[in-house]
């Protein structure tokens, strides 16, 4: 699996965040998948650079900028998102899923810079704090329980926008099925079945070769059966 | 934007979780994205229900089950994935992007009971609880920075499988896998493999479950095969 490159032009802006556990916990899903910038309007504790949450992220929370207006925290953004989770709430602004959001935060941030504005734990962004955005972007919450914890929203929210388009390929163990295994399993597994008495006769080879190909073992797992088998076999024929 | 139905049929199981603002953080995101059942595992802290961190979902936290098996917990599941962050850990299993993984989980949470096991914050899960998994899931993050914040990695995957899909569903053959079987196989076998001398002891009983579980015999074939182990298993005896 390719790792995609880091995402140099968004900007995550934390306002008036209330504790200093949820900076780091969003320093460190930052650095989970590749943002790098984070800008700090108003903390309520200004200790949040030693954030003991923001594991393998302390770097990141050092550089942080810390500012007094969100004025200044989006001056260079071509693009300024709001994060809600409102649902019915009177909104001036268009409101988009993250899905669709993220969608145009990764093509803008091709070419400038892109702020995600995320509000306080308890009010999220004042009307004031909306006035700087374009739009608000929402994560399709449960409507009996659409607040999220603030690290999680923005772990949520930076998956799904460095999220690659296209799925990647599924890591299968190597060993492939080989279809001599398939035969040979069937062969030994009918000897086994005639000396222990289960089967009397050959004519049930039939279904005993279509139950191994629906089992399908890899040729790493053949090799174990047939080995399983044959002592099973050795020690059925000492007692005879 | 209409909201989704919550997920009947997905079961959140938190191994050896040391942290019980984690297992709050956790619940939280259950009850964000409409799933309610949750099973712990060996918790460090039994007073993990009183976890602050699960705002507005005390009652989830409330009715959670606690087991003291990983077997016990995912004994009526009818799939198993567990979540890990490694990228280049040998792995037994086959290993999914967490995208398409979600898929496969929103498919088969469809028609039985899907278990998504996540291990301790520093460990993850052991080998072990990773012998009752069918695959695995990864988060796609950055190579150097892997390692994700237990209830932000929950929240990243519980949002990525109550995500809605515009795929159409897909008919699953009508024998089904029943758990149980699993583990009965797995034990027959073992003995079968003890008496016959293959194997001297009980050490390898992990990579039995494991062989059986990549197999994945149907209700049907199963019924077979157990009875295939008994009659050679009776035979075997015969000549002690």
């Amino acid at each position: 699996m390719p790792s995609k490159p880091p995402f140099d032009n968004l900007v995550v802006v934390l306002v008036a965040t209330r504790n200093p556990l949820n900076i780091g916990a969003v320093a460190r899903a930052m650095s989970n998948f590749g943002v790098s910038e984070l800008r700090i309007v108003n903390p309520y504790d200004v200790a949040f650079r030693e954030a003991r949450s923001a594991v393998g992220a302390a770097g990141l929370l050092k550089k942080a900028q810390k500012l007094s207006s969100v004025a200044d925290a989006i001056a260079d953004c071509a693009l300024v998102v709001g994060t809600t989770a409102a649902r019915d709430r009177k909104l001036d602004h268009p409101l988009r899923t993250l899905q669709q959001g993220a969608a145009i935060i990764r093509r803008k941030a091709g070419s400038g810079k892109v702020a995600l504005l995320i509000g306080s734990e308890k009010r999220g962004l004042s009307n004031e704090d909306l006035s700087y955005c374009d739009w608000l972007m929402r994560i399709p919450t449960q409507p009996e329980q659409p607040s999220m914890n603030l690290g999680q929203a923005a772990a949520v929210c930076l998956y799904e926008i460095s999220r690659q388009s296209k799925g990647v390929a599924v890591v299968e163990p190597s060993s492939p099925v080989v279809p001599g295994d398939l035969e040979r399993i069937t062969e030994l597994l009918q000897e086994a079945l005639t000396v222990s008495g289960y089967t009397r006769d050959k004519q049930n080879t039939n279904e005993l070769r279509r139950l191994v190909r629906r089992l399908k073992p890899s040729h790493a797992d053949s090799t174990l059966l047939l080995g399983m088998l044959r002592q099973m076999l050795w020690k059925m024929k000492q007692g005879q």
